[in-house]
């Protein structure tokens, strides 16, 4: 996986930097969002009543932990779920997540 | 469930207090050794490198997102994991939790 911006690789993944990034109503709201679009999003398109930059800064908490990559389109950035990683070192955390009461 | 300290309902445990509570190195062992110990434990038996006072916040933490049970023995506090509820509500996201690399 390449990149502009860095991301952890998986085996460089914790599980409370996980943990604590999706400990947030709106970074659970995008991970909802990512969960939905297999190819990936750019989040700015999410009714998420944030600012542009509350909004970054959420997307860089969840790239940082490992929970999302990003990557470059045009000017905009595109989100996707790193779901195979978060599978594969935790498995079962992010379905049972997907399954939380809203 | 009965207890003298007050514990949400299954119904009203919500999953960013569970993630926030998860998402704490030293809470995270806590439930590690809960796992493991079906019957409950007095968290002070763990080595766990912290006073009695922060040990009694994170229990306390844990205890209020729904995470463990607290119930009093003698002197000492017994804390058991709420498996039941939590993999009720988040099915699969406590094993992949506990599946994580230490």
């Amino acid at each position: 996986m390449t990149s502009l911006l860095p991301h952890p690789a998986r085996e460089e993944i914790r599980i409370e930097a996980v943990l604590h990034a999706l400990a947030d109503p709106v970074r659970l709201r995008i991970v909802r969002a990512l969960a939905e679009h297999a190819d990936g999003l750019s989040c700015g398109v999410l009714d998420l009543g944030v600012t542009a930059s509350t909004l970054t800064h959420h997307v860089r908490t969840l790239r940082e932990a490992g929970v999302v990559h990003v990557r470059p389109r045009g000017t905009s950035r595109i989100s996707t779920l790193r779901r195979d990683d978060l599978d594969a070192l935790y498995p079962g955390l992010l379905n049972g997540l997907l399954a939380a009461p809203r």
